[in-house]
């Protein structure tokens, strides 16, 4: 079989999914705009909007592009015409509806509601990220094409490497290469505070600096408007360069850390970055279906305490909350790893953990590895050289 | 004086404007939380709330960093928080306030509304837009900066061209001149149907196709995640590239179209380049303080119409309507160039203007600079060869 009929077979069991949700929860109607909710359903993305009943089948009521090839599609300039065409094929107007109501704007979310004359929507992000975070088959194979061009990318790293280099530069002609083994460039990410260029870079004392962004540590950055990763100052011998550098090589993600050094690195900064494989050693043992997300948080954190590393884990001057996440067409998807997280490991989520420390003067250390939760357990993804690599 | 007392100066001044037009409004307090607006306020992007009243100090309600060196910072983890902090300070709760409706998702915007206690929120988007359309003396120096390096990368582009590269190939190398020269990489755009990775090149027949994206132009994309810009077909003789890649070289952007061409192209390409170089010429000519943005689009109209190019201009199979835009720290900011646009020019705006065609076969042509509104007509801003540069 093909790729395109795959993925229109899988876009059917992705649209049952939902539909057998929909109607679980009493939903007429769900209603979706954003790329990343429209690509999952569609295998597009359109500028419009993405209509899908509890039954029976989806309606695209688009503005652009013009040159649409879905069966179903209807042309609005906005979204009030939604209404009318809804009358035109005699269904009727949807009293209960999903709305994407963490992502769409409080002006255009407000608009679409009232053109449906609800004053209260159901959540649309929410069960949206939800089904996403539980792969098709379809999407995990995407998700291995995916990890052996990271890995191919991470490859090259040693080679592109120059003595006197400044972080930028370094990641400059990694970013080069990304795009060459097909990254798409833009970095999907969820939510209002995740700015970030095709991911993160962190060499020697900048690895301590704070950012605004959620992301897992910081980084000054080049500039006052991008605050967050390389800062531009050389690579000293003895620094150890972090590389988290996204994996858009398909729509399905993947998400891997490596740790490089200039010559030999301190002892601490081993040690600190055995302790980070123990984890995932010690979580690749526990992980599988219906192990709660805190549990890996709370073993994670105990074998970092018992190791006395508790103020290098995941930064010094600001310390993240969480350890993983999941990843799939958005880089931070659920579940969340954290102490609190309600979350339990379902069949077929792929998710990325990244314990991570930060020594100061040296830089971060630590690695990164996506894995599939399958009934037996975990299946890495990212297959890479884990030690310290010496440049 | 050196750029960090110039820049608090020119803080000094947004604020006081921002005052200005909050007293006019009856608005007692403004809140601001997106990076655009915050970093506008503040010359940094924090997680958190710009929490600006009709007069007095900002205060800067923060989540991250954790080294902030704002005077007037409170450490918050949730915007309910706000009110009691508040209370400390002996600052009474506003009765009107302007919130970003047209950015914050809609239940952010709810929650900070519900912390606020009030059912409507002036629309802080449009205000913060409206006085960002409208640069200072600071601004207009970083912009300046900005264009400097759009020019020296652009300058680069003949040496980076070689037979049989694909368009994308030719993109990637321009992007890596792009990241050296200092561009930030992400490429701010205000809205929900914005996507782009680090601007749009396009070649030949790809300039036909239509995106969903509420750019001048489309393009195929590589992705289907993606569908914008260069489609991975290789570079023809004959064919044009037209390059309108990201300006973000300071955190104010310029925006700016050249078009070269793979040795000799079609006459009727070089009419129609020639005709989009006479409207430049044309608007040079009639724009200042007062003018009406749409007399611009008509005027440019007209001329389209007079040569018969409208099956031409802005797209073939999917059209534009609109030729300029205003540019700054977003790329899409107000006035927009349209035929129903009520805007009129003023004094210290900044726009691009881009007229284009799309000629089948060939592919795009047309000039895009940016220019400055000063009181005796328009500055241009972005200075190199206007003509088609033969490769």
């Amino acid at each position: 079989m093909n790729y395109r009929s795959e993925l229109s077979e899988d876009l059917v069991l992705r649209q049952n999914r939902l539909q057998k949700t929909m109607q679980s929860m009493g939903l007429e109607a769900c209603i979706l705009s954003t790329a990343p909710n429209v690509f999952y359903m569609t295998g597009k993305v359109y500028n419009g909007f993405y209509y899908l009943p509890a039954e029976g089948e989806a309606i695209h009521f688009v503005k652009m592009p013009s040159d649409m090839d879905i069966h179903n599609t209807i042309y609005v300039r906005k979204p009030e015409q939604i209404i009318d065409e809804l009358a035109k094929l005699n269904l009727k107007l949807p009293e209960t509806i999903a709305v994407e109501v963490d992502a769409l704007p409080y002006s255009e979310c407000l608009r679409v509601m009232n053109t449906f004359k609800v004053d209260k929507a159901s959540n649309a992000s929410v069960i949206l990220r939800k089904q996403r975070s539980v792969k098709t088959n379809f999407e995990l194979e995407q998700i291995r094409v995916c990890a052996r061009k990271h890995e191919a990318v991470y490859k090259t790293i040693p080679s592109l490497f120059r003595p006197n280099m400044t972080d930028i530069e370094l990641q400059i002609e990694i970013e080069r290469q990304m795009r060459l083994h097909g990254s798409i460039g833009i970095f999907r990410s969820f939510g209002t505070n995740m700015d970030i260029f095709m991911g993160s870079l962190l060499v020697g004392e900048n690895a301590e600096n704070p950012s605004p962004f959620d992301y897992a540590l910081g980084g000054a950055g080049t500039s006052p408007s991008l605050p967050l990763g390389s800062s531009g100052e050389k690579i000293k011998q003895g620094d150890t360069i972090m590389v988290d550098m996204a994996g858009n090589y398909t729509p399905w993600m993947t998400d891997m850390t490596r740790v490089f050094s200039v010559g030999k690195t301190l002892d601490i900064a081993y040690k600190a970055h055995q302790v980070s494989i123990e984890i995932h050693n010690a979580v690749m043992d526990m992980a599988k279906p219906g192990v709660a997300c805190a549990d890996i948080y709370n073993l994670a954190m105990d074998m970092v305490v018992k190791n006395k590393l508790e103020f290098n884990f995941m930064g010094t001057r600001q310390q993240a909350k969480f350890i993983g996440h999941g990843v799939g067409i958005e880089i931070n998807e659920p579940p969340v790893l954290t102490p609190r997280s309600k979350e339990v490991l379902e069949p077929n989520t792929v998710f990325a953990l990244e314990p991570k420390f930060v020594i100061p003067q040296v830089g971060a250390v630590g690695v990164e590895n996506t894995y599939v939760v399958t009934e037996g357990g975990l299946e890495k993804i990212t297959i890479f050289e884990e030690d310290i690599i010496e440049l």
